[in-house]
C-alpha cells in the first residue's frame, strides 16, 4: 500500500511495543497477603502510586499496560473492588476479561477444583486478580498459577490491597507513618481491613494504636500480642472523643449485622455506640482525618463528608492508585 | 532503545493525544431528562449525530474518546440499554467499566447511599450511565457527582436518551419535525417513552398528535394539558385505520402484561386491539413509517418487517448514534 | 497544533488501519455446525490457529481487529467458553461487549424472539458469539443476522469450536490426523463433544476409532453408521487399559450426573468404571496422550496432571487459538 513507507512502518511497531521501558523485576510473584511487605518495600510501591497519580490526571491515558489482559475471577461479588481493579487496568492502557460469577466454574454440579480453574484462565490472561469465599483460596491459586496472582480477598483471610492504600492514604495524608498515633473504632473483631492495617503500622516507629469497640467486637489477642512483641503501643479505650483527640487518624469501621445472627438487640446497641459526627470533629486536631473502608451505614453521619478531615473518599481513590501501581510492577517490574 | 528515535517518539505522542480537538464546552454538564433539550439544542445534537452514522461506517473505528473510561452503573438489567452505551463508547475509542449488579452496592445488608455509590465510582471512571428503578435516582447522582451523568432510565421517571433517538429517528426518516402528524398508538398511560416524545414534538411547529389506545391505558391528562397549552393540536381516536392512513409516523408501543395485575382479562382485551399489520400497511402513505420502541411481542406482525417503511430496527440503530454524540459532547465539547 | 505535521498525521492514519491487509473472503458467512468444514478448509485455519500462537507469545498484542466489536451473546452461562472467545478478541486488537443475562431480552414477561433480538444486537456489533439453550437458535440467528454469527454451543446441537480445537489439538499433539488410533471414553452418548469429533475423525483417511464406555451412555447409532459408511473402523471395548495401550489419543469425557436423573446408584457405577490414572499412563505409548474437554472431576486422577502426556489443559489453550483463527477469518478474511 502506498502509505506502508518505512518510515510509518516503525510507527507501528512503536505503538505496538510497551511505552515504558520493562524495569527490574519486581520481587514479588503475586500479592497474597499483607505480611509479603516490608516497610522499604511498601514506600516503593507508594512512590509508584504517586506516579500512577500523576498518569491518572491524564485524561489521554497511559499505555503501560497495553497488550496486557487481566481477568477478574470473582467467585463473590464484589463490585466496588472489581471496578477499581478493572479502572486500574484500563487507565494503564490493558484490557480485562470479568467474571462475576466465577462459582459457575466450580459449580456442585460440575464440581471443578480451583486449581483446575486457574489453570484454564492462565491460559487465557496475564494476570489474575481473584476474589474468592474461602480463606487460603488465594495462595491456592497462586501456588498452581504461572501467571501472577493478586488476591482481591479470600473470605475471612486476608485483602491486601485495601490493608496498602489504607498506609498509603495515611502518609499521603498526614505526612509520615512515623510516630503517629491511630484509632481503630467499630468492629475490630471481625474487620480483616483493621487487623491488616494494625499489623502493617508495627513496621513503622512510635506508633500508639487506640482500640474503640464495643465489648463484643474487641479486637482479638492475637494482633495485640503481635504488637507488643513489635514494641507497638496500644491501649483499649471506651472514650471515643478522648482517643479522637489525640489522634491523627480515626479509623472508623462499620458494624456488620451478619455477624450478630438473632441478637438484633445487640447488633443495635453496638452500631449506635461510637459515631464519628461534628462532635468529634470539634474535638479532633486540624490536620486529623477521618477514614473508612467504606460503605458506610450511619457510624460516619452524613454532614462529616464536607470537611476537609473526611478522608474516605480520597482513599477509596489511592485504592485505584496503589492497584495501578501493583499490576505495573507485577507485569512488568520497576 | 534503537528504536526510538525523535520522530517516532512524537508519533507515539501523537497517538495519545485525543484526535479531535476539544471543543467549545457542551451547555450541559448532565443529560437526565427530556425537558433539559430545546429546538436548537436538539438539531445541534442532530448534527453530530450524523457525524456519529459516518464514523461508525468506518470499520477501523474512531479514537475521539481514546483515554476516557465509562461506567455502566444499572441497577436493574436493560441489556438493550446498556449494549447501546457501551457500543457507542467503544466506537469512539473509549473504555468501558461494566456493573449490572449495582443493586450489590446498596443492598439491605450494607445499606450504603446512593451518593456514596457515586462518589466513589466517579474516582474510577470519566462519565457515569446510570440506570435506576427509582424515579429521581439519575438527577440526585448529578447532584454529587463531580463527573457527568447520563440517565439510561430511572424507573417510571425519564429515559432521555430514548426519547431523543425517537425525535432524530423522526427527522431522519421523514426529513422533517415542523408540520408532522403522528400517531401514538398502545399502552399511552404507562409508557414513558411515548410521553416524553409528546413533550418534545411540542417544541415543534404545526404538529397534529393522534391518540390510539384501549380505554384502560389512555393518555394521561398532564401531557394533553401541556399540549394544549404550547398550541399543539392533539384528538384521540379509536380508528386505527383512519389515524394511519393520515400520519407520517405510527408509533406502535407494547401493552405491559405488568400493569394489570389481576385482570388477564382485560390485558388480552387491550392487547389484541390496535395491531400493525398488512392492512394498516396498505392505508399508510408511501413515505409514512411505523416506529417501535422495543421490544415488540405481536403488536406489530412480523410481516411488516420486510416493508421498507418499517423503521424499528433503524430507530433503535439511532440510538447509537445519538448516544455517541452525547458522549461526545459531554466528555470533549462541540 | 504544532505536532500535527504531515508525517505525524500519516503515522495516525496507519495506527487506525487494520495492520494486516484485509485478505480473500473467507468461504464461510458463519459457524454453526462441524458439518461446514472439510479437510481442506480445517487444514487451513489450522495454519492460520498456527500464526496465532505466535501473536499471543508477543506480549504487546496484535491490532489485527483492532476497531472491530464482538457481542457475546450468551442465553445461558458458560464462563470458560466465553472467557475464551473475549480472549481471542482481545489478544487481537478488537473489543467486546458482554452479555451473560441474555435471557432477560426474550424473557417471559417481554416475549422478544431471537430474531428480534439478534436484529437489535448486529447494529451494535460487528460479529456476534452465541450461546442458546435451544438446538438449532445459531441457525436461526444466523439466518437473521446481517453480521457474522459463532454458535458457541447450541443446547444439544453443536458445539462446532470445541471439535475443531480437538481436533487441531491431536495435530498439534501427534502430528499427523491420518492413520490414527482414538479411544473416546467415558458419556458417548450425551457428549456432543465425542460425537462432533467422531464426526470430523471420519475425514481423515486410515482412522480407528475405540469406544469405551458404561453400557448406560454408550455412544449412539447414528454416529456408528455414519462411520460404517465413510469407511471409518470403529469397535465397542469394555477394556480401557487395551484400548489405552493401542491408542494414539486416550479421549476422557465426564460422566454427566444430570443425565441420570433419579438414579444416583446408576450414576456412581458409572462414573467409577472407567478412570484414567497412572495403571492406564503405564500401558499408553510414549507418544500418546490424554484429553478431555473440561470440566473434570475424578475421570482422571489429579496426580496424571503431572505426566508431559496430559495434553487437556494445552488443549483448552488451544481453544484460544482456533477462535482467534476464526474470528480473524471471518472479519477480515485469509
Amino acid at each position: 500500500s502506498p502509505l506502508m513507507n518505512p518510515i510509518q512502518c516503525r510507527a507501528l511497531e512503536i505503538e505496538n511495543a510497551p511505552s515504558f521501558t520493562v524495569g527490574k523485576k519486581f520481587q514479588l510473584d503475586d500479592v497474597i497477603e499483607a505480611q509479603q511487605f516490608d516497610r522499604d518495600l511498601l514506600n516503593a510501591i507508594f512512590k509508584v502510586a504517586r506516579e500512577m497519580e500523576k498518569i491518572e490526571k491524564n485524561s489521554s491515558g497511559s499505555q503501560i499496560l497495553k497488550g496486557y489482559l487481566m481477568a477478574t475471577l470473582f467467585y463473590e461479588p464484589s463490585t466496588r473492588t472489581r471496578l477499581s481493579f478493572e479502572s486500574a487496568m484500563k487507565r494503564l492502557g490493558g484490557e480485562v476479561l470479568t467474571t462475576e460469577n466465577a462459582r459457575e466454574f466450580s459449580s456442585a454440579a460440575k464440581g471443578e477444583t480451583l486449581e483446575d480453574t486457574i489453570r484454564t484462565v492462565e491460559g487465557y490472561a496475564d494476570i489474575i486478580v481473584m476474589r474468592h469465599f474461602e480463606s487460603g483460596a488465594a495462595r491456592r491459586a497462586a501456588t498452581t498459577a504461572g501467571v501472577p496472582i493478586i488476591n482481591a480477598g479470600d473470605g475471612p483471610g486476608q485483602h491486601p490491597t485495601q490493608a496498602l492504600l489504607d498506609v498509603y492514604t495515611i502518609e499521603r495524608e498526614i505526612g509520615k507513618l512515623d510516630g503517629i498515633k491511630v484509632g481503630l473504632v467499630g468492629d475490630l473483631a471481625n474487620g480483616r481491613t483493621v487487623r491488616s492495617l494494625a499489623y502493617l503500622l508495627a513496621k513503622y516507629q512510635d506508633v500508639k494504636i487506640y482500640f474503640v469497640s464495643p465489648d463484643v467486637v474487641k479486637m482479638k489477642d492475637d494482633i495485640k500480642e503481635y504488637l507488643t512483641l513489635e514494641g507497638v503501643e496500644w491501649e483499649e479505650s471506651a472514650d471515643l472523643m478522648d482517643v479522637a483527640s489525640k489522634c491523627d487518624i480515626v479509623y472508623q469501621t462499620r458494624i456488620q449485622r451478619e455477624r450478630f445472627g438473632e441478637r438484633n438487640d445487640l447488633y443495635e446497641e453496638a452500631r449506635g455506640k461510637y459515631i464519628v459526627d461534628q462532635d468529634v470533629l470539634r474535638v479532633m486536631q486540624k490536620h486529623a482525618v477521618v477514614m473508612h473502608p467504606l460503605p458506610r451505614l450511619d457510624e460516619i453521619a452524613v454532614d462529616v463528608d464536607a470537611d476537609p478531615r473526611a478522608a474516605y473518599f480520597r482513599q477509596a481513590k489511592n485504592g485505584l492508585y496503589i492497584r495501578m501501581a501493583l499490576l505495573k510492577l507485577l507485569l512488568v517490574g520497576w
